[in-house]
C-alpha cells in the first residue's frame, strides 16, 4: 500500500516547544463549554508510537464537525505543558482519507511477509486427512473477506502478538507445535488438534476492531471471541454436508475451553485429550512471546527486565545476553529469528 | 400419560430380604469376567427414590443383550447385602417399550399444571413491545418439537429445580421478577429482560437428557448450555427479518453474561444494567429454590437443616415452622405455595 | 439552609495563575520547618468539587492557630505550579462559623426532597403488623437526634450513595424492593424483611463523621457500621416490652449478614430465606447505583465507559443511549428517574 | 458432683451383639411411619466417646413423648447392625435427670482443677492498673451466674479446647502469652491486650450449648460469638461509671478483630498494634493445642500423624517422642504438662 | 528378579469366607489391648492391587515380635466382614527376606524395559554440548547407587507415574518434549532445558520410599524433592571443576520454578525462558498421563469417565475409542503406544 | 567508618534551581543517541533519602566509561524540572572509592549498636545445649566473612527491617521471642526452636546487594533466600562430625516451610510445633515492625495513618499518642524503645 503522505511526526518524540503538522489517529473528541459559554475541544491523538491529549480554542465547532472518533486527521499546532505533561494546542484538523495513508504508520504490524505465513498455514491445513475438516478450511480460505480479515487481525490489544498479523503469526506457530506434539502421544487426533490450534481464537478477527487502532469492538466487549468464533464456525459448518456432529462437538469444546479453566474465561474445562494439549499450546506461545516482547520493549541493557505487572516478576535476560532488535521478526514456523 | 405397567416398588424402600419385581431404569450396565471365565453383569438401577446396585450370575450374556444404558427395564431379583450396602441378585431383566410407562414414576416431576404454567409465560410474551423480540417468540412457540421439550426440561441435575418441568418453573418466576423490577429503575428495557429471563437456560434443553432420568448430554458437557443457547438464538435470529444486530448482541449479552463472573461460568461479567439485574434475579430465584428444597427434603423437625455442603451453612427453619410438604408446588407466578 | 457567604470558586475550577478568595474544608494542615528553622504549613483544601494542595510561607503560626482539621475556613492566595500540579500560596486563612455556610457547597448532596422521601419511609413502617417490629420503629422515629442524622447520613464513602441522604435514598428503594419480593415468594416475612431493609445499614450515621466531608468516624474503622448498627437496634429493643428474644435474633440475624459472605463481611452467611433475599436486595441496589452513577460521571459520550476499577469491567451505555444529568434524582419509590 | 447412677457402657465400645442399660445423650429423635401406619422412631444417643444410631419398633409414642432432644435417658436395648454400621435396637427409654447424673459422662472435660485455673485468671486481673478495664474484670467475676458459666465453656465444638472448660484453659493460656509479649515490644498497652486475651471469645459461653452435648445455639448459629461478645462487653461497660469510649472502642476492636481477616470472620482487620499481637496470640494457641490434641487423640505410635482434613497436612511425630496421654492436661500458666 | 515364592493371592480378589495364605507388605501394625488385659494385633496388609485390614487374636506378642512396618511377610488367616468391609483374621505371619521376592507383586512397575529407557535418556545427554552440564551428567551417571535408584524411584504416590520406572519413563518423554521446543522459539538453551526436563524431579529418588510401598520417606515430607534435589545437584557441582556459577544459578533455577507459582510449590516463580518452557512441558507430561492413567483405570466402557476428583472434571473418551488395555507402556520416546 | 568526603546535599532535598555538587550512587545509566547521531546518557541517581533522574548532554562517553552501576559517584549540575519532577542536568560525574565513603548515606542503618546485638545473640547461642546445633552456631560465628556480611545485611527490600544491621535486629528480636515461647508449652525443642529464628532467613546475606543500595542479587531472584540459606546450613553441617541427619532435617524444615503456606512461599507447610511456632513468632515480628515503620514514617500527627497498600488497611495511632521518632531503635532483646 502506497500512501499519499508519508508521516514523519511520531507522539513517542513529541516535546514541549514542537510545531506540530502531520496525521494522527483521532482517538477521542468531546467538546466542552467553558462558563462564558464558548466552547473547546479537547481530543486524544495517537500513532504507532503512543497518545498524546490536545486541545483546540479556536474554530472548535468547525472541527468537531469535520472528523469523528477512528478518523485519521491531519492536524496542526504547537505542543505546550499541561499538569506536567505534553500537550497539543491544536490549530487546525481535518479528517483524511484512510485510503490515502499507511495504516502501518498507526498501528504497529508485523515485520513479517504476512503472504508467505498464509501460504504456510495453508499448505499446512492441506495436510489434513479428516473430510470435514479439510472442507471447513476449504470453506474459510476459500472466503477472501475472511482471509483478508484473518491476515490482518491481531491477537491481542496489549499483551502479546498485538500488532497487525499478530493473530496469523500466533495460529502458524501453534499450528506447528500442535503437529509436533500431536506425534508424542499416542492417540492424539492430529487434525483435530491443528484444526484447533488455527480456530481457537478466529472470533478475533470481529473481536477487534483493527482499522485505525487496535481495540474491542462492542461485539467483542459484549460476547467475547469465544462465542464469535463458535458462530463462526457453526455457520460454515451447517452449509458442509457430511459433518458428523460428534466430532463437530470436539471441535467445538476446543474453542469453548481453550482458556483452561473457568476463571481464565474457559466455559468448560478442556475435558478430550486434544482439549488439554491445546490449551497447553495455545499458553506455551502466548506467554513466551509475551515475555520476549517484553524483554525486547524494554530499553535497558540490564540483567533483569523492569517488573512484569500482569506475570508479576522480574525477567532474566542474562548477563551477556544481547537484547534482540524486534520480538515481532521470528520465523514462525522454524521458531528461530536467526 | 396412562402407564400400562403401575410400579408399586421403588429404591428407598428396598431392604436385604425384598424380593424385586418392577421397572426400573437401567443407568448402567459393566460386562466382566471371573478368573474361571464365566461372565458377570454388574448393573445400576435406578427410579425417582435413588439408586440400587445390582449384580447377575446367570444367564448374563442374554441380559447384557437385551438392554442397554438409559432403557426401561422389568427386573426381578432378590435384595441381598454387599459391603454393608443392599444389592440386587438380578434374576430376569428385560427392557419394556418407554412409552408404555409413567416416565414420572423414574424422574420426578413437578407437581404444578405445566401447560397452565406455560400459558402464564406465553401471555407475559405476548406483552413485549419490540418488534423483533416479538417476532423471536412467536418463532420459539411456534415450533412445537422445541416447546414440547422446554416444557419438560429439568433446570438443573441437582441442586435446584432437578424435575421434569423444571426449566419452565424457573423462567417463568424469573420472568415475573424481571418485570417487577424493569418497573423499579427508570431506563431499563423491559423487554429485553424479560426475554433474558425466559431464554438464558434455554440451551438446558439440549445440556441435559431427561428421557429416563436427568444427566448431562454429550454436547452439555462439551459445550454447556450457555454456548448451546446461544446457537438456538442465533439460529432463529438469522431467520427473522429486521433484527437490529446491535440489539441482538444485547440479548446474547445476556445469555453470555448471566453466571455473573467468569469463575462462575460466565464468559464476560454483565456490562449492560439489564444484565446485572438478571444475574441478581437468577441468584434469587436460584438460590431461594435451593434452599426451600434443601428443607423440605431434609425430614427432621428440627430448628435447623443439616449442614448443606455446597452454601456452607445450616439453615434456620425456625423453632414452630412447619416444613412444608413439596417445596415444587409454589405457585410461580404469584409465588405462593397456598 | 442560607448561607450568609455565597461560594463561587470549586476546586475543580482553580488552575495555575486564578486569584483564590473563597470557602473551603481545611481537611488537612500539617506544620513543618525548613532548615533554617522557619515553619511552613501544608494543607488540602476540599469541597464537592474535589481537593487542592495548598502551602503558606507566612503569618504560619497564626494561620494554623487559627483553624483545625474539618474546619470551615476562608481561604486567599494565588493558584501555582508544583511537580505538575496546581498548588494555592496561601495569604490568608480563617475558620468560618459553620452554620453560616451551606454545607452542600462542601459535600455532594441529593437533589431530592429528602423529608418526602423519610415520609415515604415512615409511612412505609406503618404498614407493619408485628407489634414488636413497629414499636421498634415508633422508637427510632420518635427520637429527634436520631432522625435528623438518619436522614443526612450518606451510604458509603465513594461508591454508590456517596451523598448526603444517601442512606436514606437506599433503604427507601430497598424498603421498596423488599416489600415487592416479599409477596413472590410464600412463607417470607414481609415485617422482619422492611425492617431488615431499612435498619441493616443503620449502623452507618455512626460509622461516618459527614459535617464538613463524608469519611470514617474513628468508631467506624475501629468496629464497623454492622457492630454499631447491632448495638444501636439492641440498645432500643433492651428498652421495649414484650420483644420475642428469638424473633430480635432474626432481625439482628440480617444485620450481622447482609454482606453475604465472610470474605465481603459479613459475619455469619445468610441463614434464613429473609436473610438471603436481603443479601441479594442490598447487592441489586448498591450495584445499579454504583453503575448508574459510574454512567453519569463519566463525561465522554461514548458507548462505553471507563474501566471501573473495582467491578472490573467497561460498561455499555449503547450507542444513542443519552447520558442521565444526575443519577441522584431518581425518585426511590417508583425507581425512574422521568 | 456426685452422680447417682454410674455410666459403665460407653459408644465406642458398643459392637453388634452387645446388651445395653445405661444412660446416654438423646442427640436426635424422629418419629416415622410404615406404609402399613405403624410408627417408628429412629435415635441418636451419644455419650463423649461418640454417636450410636438406634432405631425402635415397640412402644414408639410413649418412648417419643418420655424424652426429648438434648435429654438424658436411660436406654436398654440390643446392638445389631444395619448397612454395616451397628445399630442399637431400643427396648426401653426414660428421661432421667439430669442433676443425678455425671455430665463428664457426656461431655469430655479438662483433667485439670477448673478453680484453680480460674483463680489464676482472676489474680492475673487483678493487676491490671487502668481503672476502667479493672471495673470491667470485677463487673464481670461478681457475677456468679457469669463465672459458672464461663468456667465450664468449651472454647469450640470440634477443633480445639472442644470440652468442658476448655475456654478457661485457652484463655488462661493466651493471657499468659499476652503477658510476655506485652513486654516484648515498647508501647504496648499490656492492660488492654490482656483484657483482650480474656474476653475475645467471651461470647462463647451462649454461642454453645453445654449442658449435655456441645452445640451450637441458635443465638450463636445466627450471631457469633463476636456479636454476642461484644453486646456482653457493652451492656456491663454501660453501668460503669468514666468509662473512656475511645478506649472502649479499643477494647471492642480486639473483639471484632481477633480472627485476623474478614474470610476468617473478622469484622474488621487488626488496625491496633494490640489488636495484631491479639490476633497471633490466638492463632498460636489455638493452633498448636489443635496439632497437640490431633497428635494425641491418633492412636498409633507412627512417625507421623494421620492426614489433617483442615489444617491440610501430617504432623511429625519424632522418631522417639512419646505420645502424651492427655493433651488437655498442660499447665496452661507454664505451659509445661510435666 | 526372580522370586523363590510366587504370589497369587491379591488383595483385590479378597472377599469374605476366602482362605488365605500367601505375600503382602505390612504396611501397618498397631498393638492394642482389650480390657481384660489380653493383647490384640490391627494390621494393614498391601499389596500392588490394594490395602486389606486384619486383625489378630491369637499370638499377639510373638508376630508383633516378628515383623514391623514395612516387611514383607506371609500371612495365613481366613477374610471375614467387618463394618461392611472384608477383614483378614490373621493367624500367623512372618517376615520372609525381602530378596526372595518379586517386588513387582507389591508395587506397581512399568512393563517398558528400563534399561532400554535409561540408555535412550543417557543418549540424549550425550549430545549436549556445554561442557559442566555434560560433566555433571557424566558424575550422575558414572555413579551406581545412584543410577540404580533413579531407574526404579516412582515420579508420584498417586496422580501421575505412580509406579517403579514412573520417574524414568517421565523424564525421558519430557526430555524428548523439551529438544523439540527447544529448536521451535529462538534464543533458547537447548543444553539448559534439557538438563532441567532430566533433573527438575531428581529429589524424588530421595522424596520417596519404593522398596515395599510407594510412600513418601520422612526427609521428602519434611523437605520436599525441590529441596532435595538442589541439595543433590549442588553436592555434585561442587566436585566439578570450571562450573560457571551464574550458569549452574541458571539450571537450579529451573528446579525451584518447576511448578509454575508459588501456590502450586515453585519457591520462585519461572523467570527465565527455558524455565517458562520447562513449566509447561511438566504440565503436558503430568496431566497427559494423569488423564491417560485414568481413562485406562476407570473399567466401565462408557463415553465419559468417572469425576476425576483432583481435575474437577469427567474425561470423555468418545463413543468408539477403545480404552488403552495399560497407559503405562507408552514409548516414550517417539510418545506411542503402538 | 570515617568518610573522606561528607555528604550534605540529599535527594529529598533537591528542587529545581538548586546547584549540586555531591556524592550519590550510580543506580541506573542508559546511554543512547539522538536522530542527528549525538549520544546523551540518562542516570538514575540514589541515596539513602530516595532517586532522583539525570540527563547529560556533554561529554556523553567519557562519563559513561568513568562510572557504572552501582558506583559512588560524584556529580556536580543544576537541577531543573521535567514533566512535573526534579531532573538534575549532569555536568561532570566521576567514580569515587568506595572505601572513601560513609555508606550509611547512601544505604538507612539501624541507629542501634551492631555489635552490641551481636554480642547478645552470641551469648544466646551459648545457652544451646544440643551439640551438633551448638557447634554449627560456633562454625558459623568462627567465620568472619559470614559474620561482616550477616551483620550488615537488611532483613528486607522495602517492608520491614529494611536498613543496614535489619537481619540482625530481626533475628536476635525472634531468638528472644523463641525462647519465651519454647517454655510456655511443653515438649518443645528449646534448642531448635533459637537455632531456626537465627537461621531462618541466613540466605539473606546473599539473596541482597547491600554495597551501596539495598535490592536483590542475580542468585537471590533465581533461588531465593530459602534455598541459599538451606544451601549454606548444609555445606557447614557436612563438615561437622556426628550431625544426626534426621534431627538435622528437623532445622531445614524450619527454613524450608518459615513463610507457612506455599502461597507465601514456604516449599512444605509447617509439620512440627517447632516450625509452627517458627513461623508466627516470624509473622509476629515481621507485622509489628512494618507497622511501627509505617506508622513513623507516616509525617502527619494524624490519628490513623494513611492507606497501607500491602496490608490494606489504615492504622489507628490514637489521639494523644506521639509518634515515635525512629522506629529503628528499638533494643530487641528487651523489646523496649525507650
Amino acid at each position: 500500500m502506497t500512501a499519499i503522505t508519508e508521516k514523519k511526526q511520531f507522539v513517542r518524540d513529541l516535546t514541549p516547544g514542537t510545531r506540530v503538522d502531520d496525521l494522527f489517529v483521532l482517538a477521542e473528541r468531546v467538546l466542552s463549554h467553558k462558563k462564558d459559554g464558548n466552547p473547546y475541544l479537547n481530543v486524544v491523538l495517537s500513532d504507532r508510537s503512543g497518545q498524546l491529549k490536545g486541545v483546540a480554542w479556536d474554530h472548535v465547532e468547525q472541527m468537531a464537525a469535520a472528523a469523528t472518533g477512528g478518523d485519521i486527521v491531519r492536524v496542526s499546532g504547537n505542543v505546550s505543558e499541561y499538569r506536567g505533561a505534553p500537550q497539543l494546542v491544536v490549530r487546525t484538523m481535518v479528517a483524511v482519507d484512510p485510503d490515502q495513508v499507511d495504516t502501518a504508520d498507526f498501528i504497529p504490524a508485523t515485520d513479517l511477509d504476512i503472504d508467505k505465513l498464509f501460504e504456510r498455514l495453508r499448505s499446512l491445513t492441506r495436510s489434513i486427512q479428516t473430510p470435514w475438516i479439510k472442507a471447513l478450511f476449504e470453506d474459510f480460505w476459500g472466503d477472501p473477506v475472511f482471509v483478508t480479515r484473518f491476515k490482518r487481525a491481531p491477537a491481542a490489544k496489549m499483551m502479546h502478538h498485538a500488532y497487525i498479523g499478530g493473530l496469523l503469526v500466533h495460529c502458524l506457530s501453534m499450528a506447528v507445535l500442535a503437529d509436533k506434539l500431536a506425534g508424542h502421544y499416542s492417540g492424539v487426533d492430529r487434525d483435530l488438534l491443528i484444526a484447533g490450534a488455527i480456530l481457537h481464537d478466529v472470533g478475533k478477527v470481529r473481536e477487534f476492531d483493527f482499522t485505525t487502532a487496535i481495540d474491542y469492538s462492542d461485539e467483542g466487549r459484549l460476547l467475547s471471541h469465544i462465542v464469535i468464533g463458535l458462530e463462526m464456525v457453526e455457520k460454515r459448518l451447517q452449509t458442509l454436508a457430511d459433518v458428523p456432529r460428534d466430532q463437530a462437538n470436539l471441535l467445538k469444546h476446543l474453542i469453548v475451553s481453550h482458556h483452561g479453566a473457568p476463571e481464565f474465561g474457559a466455559i468448560e474445562p478442556p475435558k478430550t485429550i486434544e482439549a488439554v494439549l491445546l490449551h497447553y499450546i495455545d499458553e506455551i506461545d502466548s506467554k513466551i512471546n509475551a515475555i520476549r516482547e517484553f524483554m525486547a520493549k524494554d530499553a535497558t541493557a540490564e540483567t533483569w527486565t523492569a517488573y512484569h505487572r500482569v506475570l508479576g516478576r522480574h525477567f532474566y535476560r542474562g548477563r551477556s545476553t544481547a537484547v534482540p532488535d524486534n520480538a515481532n521478526t521470528a520465523d514462525p514456523e522454524t521458531g528461530r529469528t536467526d
